[in-house]
Parts: structure tokens; C-alpha cells; sequence
């Protein structure tokens, strides 16, 4: 049975669920509390010592970090190849999404948790800012594809971006300048066995 | 013919040095003034909407982010499959250790930056925290295999880690405790074809 380390309140958490309803794979989650720092207790760094969440634990397998979980879950149970394309410039092109979800808009993580848990503020614009930077990026790319790496069907790149993206407002950043990201976020809900997030 | 955009200072540009080197891929390199923000510039963002170095531009198909290169040398041009390996868990494996290159160790780069630049140090201690979590992240691994993905040969997740691993001492987080860690560098400094960087 696959087993999921989760917070319900985290988006790299929910990449995961997502990719496993996508996947229509089975899974029992195991919540952790994040917020009371859970995830550094002895118990979670034996089973993963960069102690973060999402981790998966795949009758036995132990896989962590959001990204390595969806080229996993798709390397071991997408039969389509669709989710994560062998073709070279397409894996390349879903890795610079990969990339991005965990660098610029990580940023708009960052600036989600500073205004939901009341965070001093001092870094808020710098992560603002940057989150921007990558929402122009997504933005780009969407203006000429329905999906970020440009292919016919979704990828676990959308994936990657999608829940920080699509939760961007929660940290003061206005979604509106981004049309395409707006069209794109609504395409990935009207997906068959899209798994819902609260606030999302 | 490749052409690199470049910084010789640049641990994530290096990454790229290496790889070509490892690979015999003739190429020419485009010096960009990092120091300078030249990549801030209209006619780079042209080229690289996230005004990041490196960037790659093989006979005008641009590829952006250093570990969406690698992909994209690997498998394009690594006949050997042994950079980028195509069996699920391997490459899930090296995914692990290019997002581990990409954030904790990223962070003994931004420690680098702050030490070598003389900048305001009150993210210092933090940024070397992180990063010493990721070597302990790399010296565990290392501890029961020559190579992080636990392969007989290199991988990508190697020359991920490797160049801000290496230089983790010009952010002063000393090596002296990651015993297995030193002895990978030594390895990766001793590979056929090993591309040298000035400082490490």
C-alpha cells in the first residue's frame, strides 16, 4: 500500500495527492503536523532526514521532495507516459517546470505561510516579487499552450506549479495581471480526478 | 553549435562546464557579468525570462536552469544512459539529489555569495544551517555508495550537488565533518575529462 506523510494545509503536499488521484492510485495519508514542526521529531528524520513533507513510502520504498514523488508516481504507474514524456526535449521542458514549481513560485509558498500565520513581514516583498517573476514565466509559456511544457496533455510540470499558483492570492499576490495562468488554473480543476485543496 | 551563457564564477554554471566536458561537447561560451546583473538585461531576458545564468542555446532550442540542462545534455547526447538513468528508480533517485542541489545545498551557494561579496550577514547562519543539512542529506548517502543515486557510475545528481558542495568552505561551513562527502569530491575531481573551476 502506498502511504502519504502529509499536511493538509501544504500545496507540496498536495502536488502529491493530486498526482495520485490523477493515477486513481490507493493510498492511506498520515498526517503530520507541520505547524508544531512534527516533521523534525526523530520518527519522521528516520524516515526522512531532510524531514519535510510530502514524503511516500511505497511498501517500503521511501521517496522525498514533491518533485522526485510525481517523476516516481509517474515513472512507476502512468501507463499513458503522458504525465512524464520520454521524448528528450519534453522531459526537458517538464524538468524546467519541475524547477521553476520549486524555485520562483516556492517563493509564493513562502509568502502564503507569512500572511496566513501572521509571519513577521520583513521578507514578504522580496518573496512577493519574486513569485511574480515566476507567474510571468507560467504566464509566457500559457499564452501559447494549454499546458505548461507545451504538450497536448497535462504534465506532472503543471502539476509541480499548480498549487502554489493557484493559491498565490492567499499571499497577496493578485492573480489578475495573469489571464492565462487564471484559464490554466481552471483547466486543471476540470480535470477528471482532480483532488480538491481547501482554499484552493 | 552549443553556445553557454556564462559566469566563471558561477557554482550552477560549472555544473554545465562539467557536464560538457564530461560528454566531449564542443562549445563556445557567452561570458555574462553576473556581479553586474547583465542578466537582468532586455537582450538576455529575451532569451531567459528568468534572467538566470546558465543558460543553454544548442543551435537555437534554449534551455534554461542548470538541472534542466543536465536533462537535456544527458539525453540528448550521453549515449551511454548512465548520466540520466531511464529505470524509475534510479531516475527518481537523481531527481531526489538534483532538487537537494537545488535548495539545501543551493543555499551553501547563497552562504558563499554573502561571505565572498562581503554582504549583510543576517541570513548567514541560516543559509549555512540549511546547507549543512543537505551535506548531512549527502553523507548519508555516501556513506554506503561511490555516487549519491547509489549507481556504479556518476549520475547528474553528482555534478548537481558537487559545485556548491565543493566550494562550501568559501561560505565557511567547514567539510571537516562529512568525511564521505570530502572523499566524493575527490572522486568527482578524478573522473576522465573532470572540467576544473577556479577556487575548488
Amino acid at each position: 500500500m502506498i502511504k502519504l506523510y502529509d499536511s493538509s494545509l501544504s500545496g507540496n503536499c498536495h502536488k502529491v495527492r493530486m498526482m495520485l488521484g490523477f493515477l486513481g492510485l490507493a493510498h492511506d495519508i498520515v498526517p503530520v503536523d507541520w505547524a508544531k514542526g512534527e516533521m523534525k521529531e526523530a520518527w519522521f528524520t528516520d524516515i526522512n532526514p531532510r524531514a519535510q513533507l510530502p514524503t511516500l513510502d511505497d511498501n517500503g520504498v521511501v521517496v522525498w521532495d514533491s518533485q522526485a514523488i510525481l517523476v516516481y508516481l509517474a515513472r512507476h504507474y502512468d501507463e499513458s507516459g503522458l504525465w512524464f514524456p520520454d521524448d528528450p526535449m519534453t522531459m526537458t521542458k517538464v524538468m524546467q517546470f519541475l524547477m521553476l514549481g520549486n524555485e520562483e513560485i516556492a517563493a509564493l509558498a513562502w509568502a502564503r505561510v507569512t500572511v496566513l500565520m501572521k509571519q513577521p513581514r520583513d521578507r514578504l516583498s522580496e518573496l512577493q516579487s519574486k513569485g511574480k517573476a515566476g507567474l510571468a514565466v507560467l504566464e509566457s509559456a500559457l499564452s501559447t499552450a494549454d499546458w505548461v511544457a507545451g504538450t497536448d496533455h497535462p504534465t506532472i510540470g503543471d502539476i509541480a506549479c499548480f498549487p502554489y499558483a493557484g493559491m498565490a492570492e492567499q499571499g497577496d499576490v493578485a492573480l489578475s495581471a495573469y489571464p492565462h495562468v487564471q484559464a490554466w488554473i481552471g483547466r486543471i480543476k476540470a480535470l477528471p480526478n482532480y483532488t480538491a485543496m481547501p482554499g484552493l
